[in-house]
C-alpha cells in the first residue's frame, strides 16, 4: 500500500459527492485521518453511523483545522458562506478545492476569502447519479470520469499537481480548463440535460388529457429516461441554475431555435429533414461509447424490470 | 408444454420488433410455422443465418398465405402499402395485428384494405431499445411491457381474446384504448422524449463555443442519457413524426410553453419555482419505480464504463 497522500483532509458537507470521496479516500488510503464537517446533525449523525470519518462536527472552522486537503462539496449557492467560516482556520500551506458544477460563480464567491499560502484550486469531478445524501455515495463514483480543474493565475503547479495525483488515486482523468469554458462546456453535456428533463417531466405531470396514471404506467416507451436526470437533487440544481445563468440561458435559446425548426417540420411534413437530423444524431451516441462513456449494451443494460410469476 | 396458440405465424417485416416476436414465438411454442416477409433481400438473408423463421420471401402475399395470424411490424409509414400487398392472400378468419406507434395513421391507412371475414386489431407493444436490424431482437423485449390494442367498433371479442393471449405469453399486459387516445398518450410518453432526445444532440453538435470532443468526452455529466434514444431507428422515427403529427404538435407546444416559463425563472432568479419544479418532478420517477417500470438502481443501473488497467 502507498503512503498516505494527506495526513488529514476534511470534506465539508457529505453528500453523494463527499460521502463517495470519503469511502475512496478510504480505500486508497489517501489520508491519515479524515475529518467531516456538515451543517445538518441529522446528516452527521448519519456519516458517523456509516463510519465515513474520524472527526465529525458541525462547526466548518473546526472542520478544517490542520487539514492538508479541505474539499468542499456543498450546493453552490452555499460556496460563499462555507468559505467565509472556513477561512480563519485553514492551515498554512493547505489545499482548498470544491467540487461545484459552475465555476466562475464559486471562485466568485471562495476566492476573496482564502487566505494568502492557502493553495485555492477549483475542481468538479465529473460524476453523480440522480440519488443524493450520505447513503448514496461509493467508492468507485469517480471511476473512469474527468475531473476538469480551473486553476487561478497564481496557482502553484506542485500544489495542482497533488491535488491532481489525488483524483488520479479516485480513478479520475485530469483536466484543466479557464472558468469561464468550462460553464459553457458543462451548460450543454449536463445542465441544459438536466433542465429539459426537469421540464418534460413537468409537462408530462401537468397533462389534463392524458393522466399521471397512464404517463407512469407507460413510461417504458421512453418518457422514463428523463425521469433519473429530474431526479436529481433539487437543491443543487437550482442552485445550478442561479449560478451558471447566461451559459444555460444561451443554450437554452439554441435549443429552443432548433426546437422550432425540428416542430416547423413536423407541422409540414418535410421527411427528409426529419430523416437527416435523426441520422446525425445516431453518429453522437456511437462516438460517445468509443470514447469510453457509455456502455454499448441496448438500453443502457437495464435489466428487466423485476416481473410478476409467469403463469 | 403447451399447444401452440397459432397454426402459422408470419411476419411481415423483421427489424428489432419483429426479429424479437419470431425469438419468443418459437420460445414459447406460439406457432407450428414461422414465416417471414420483409422487402430487402439482405434483412431476409440475415433473418435466415439467425435461424428465425421456417419460411422466408421477399414476397408480402406469400408469406401470408395461410397465416393464422399476421403480424405486421414496418415503420407506419409504409402500413398502407404492405395492407395494399397482402389483403389479396389473407386466409379467411385470420388475425392481422401491427406493431405501430400510432395508431389512427395505420387504421386509416389499412383498414380500407382487409377484407370481410379477416380480423383486423390494431396493436402497439411499448418495447423497444435504440438498436435496430434482425440481430437487435431478444425474446426478452415483450416481458413485463405493455401492449395497446385499439380495436375497432366491430372487433371480433373472440379474436381480440386470442391476440391477447399471444401477447400475454410473449410476456406483455394488455389494456385497450381508443385510437385517438393512444396516440395522445404515446404522443407525450414517446414522441415528445424522443424529439426532445433529437434536438438536444442535434443542438449539442451544431454548438461552435464547445467542441465536438469536448461534448463526447465531458457526455457522462448528463448528456449522454439523451444520445441513447437519439440512436434510435431513424426512418421508424420520421414516420411517426409524420403520422401523429397533430398530438406531437400539442404536446411540444405545451412543452415549449412550460420551457419558456422556466426560462423566465432563471432569467429572474427566482429559486423558489426552481426548487417546487424540481422537487415535484423527483416524485414522478419514484412512482414509476413504484409501478414496476423501471429500476431503482442509481444510473439505470449502468455497470461502470470499462476502464483502463490502475497504475
Amino acid at each position: 500500500m502507498t503512503e498516505p497522500l494527506f495526513d488529514k483532509i476534511a470534506l465539508i458537507g457529505i453528500g453523494l459527492i463527499g460521502s463517495s470521496l470519503a469511502r475512496v479516500i478510504r480505500r486508497e488510503n489517501l489520508a491519515h485521518e479524515i475529518a467531516i464537517a456538515t451543517r445538518s446533525q441529522d446528516t452527521l449523525d448519519r456519516a458517523r453511523e456509516l463510519e465515513l470519518g474520524d472527526i465529525y462536527t458541525t462547526d466548518m472552522a473546526e472542520g478544517v483545522r490542520d487539514a492538508d486537503l479541505v474539499i468542499v462539496s456543498v450546493p453552490v449557492g452555499s460556496s460563499g458562506d462555507v468559505a467565509e467560516q472556513i477561512a480563519p482556520a485553514l492551515k498554512a500551506g493547505a489545499i482548498v478545492t470544491d467540487v461545484g458544477s459552475t465555476k466562475g460563480s464559486v471562485i466568485a464567491q471562495m476566492a476573496p476569502f482564502i487566505p494568502h499560502g492557502v493553495h485555492f484550486i477549483p475542481g468538479h469531478p465529473l460524476a453523480g447519479t440522480e440519488k443524493s445524501g450520505p447513503d448514496a455515495g461509493f467508492a468507485d463514483l469517480f471511476q473512469n470520469r474527468w475531473c476538469i480543474f480551473t486553476p487561478l493565475p497564481d496557482t502553484d503547479p506542485q500544489a495542482l499537481e497533488k491535488l491532481s495525483e489525488f483524483w488520479r488515486r479516485c480513478g479520475s482523468n485530469i483536466d484543466t480548463m479557464d472558468p469561464e469554458h468550462h460553464d459553457k462546456v458543462l451548460a450543454i453535456v449536463s445542465h441544459l440535460p438536466h433542465i429539459i428533463a426537469y421540464n418534460i417531466v413537468g409537462t408530462a405531470d401537468d397533462l389534463q388529457t392524458v393522466t399521471k396514471s397512464e404517463v407512469i404506467k407507460y413510461s417504458a416507451s421512453g418518457f422514463r429516461d428523463f425521469t433519473r436526470l429530474a431526479a436529481s437533487d433539487p437543491t443543487m440544481w437550482r442552485d445550478v441554475c442561479l449560478h451558471n445563468r447566461d451559459a444555460i440561458l444561451e443554450m437554452l435559446a439554441r435549443f429552443s431555435e432548433d426546437l422550432a425548426f425540428l416542430q416547423r417540420a413536423i407541422r409540414w411534413g418535410d421527411g427528409d429533414k426529419l430523416f437527416d437530423l435523426f441520422t446525425r444524431t445516431r453518429a453522437v451516441r456511437r462516438s460517445i461509447i468509443e470514447a469510453g462513456q457509455e456502455i454499448d449494451a441496448p438500453d443502457f443494460g437495464r435489466k428487466s424490470v423485476e416481473t410478476t410469476p409467469k403463469k
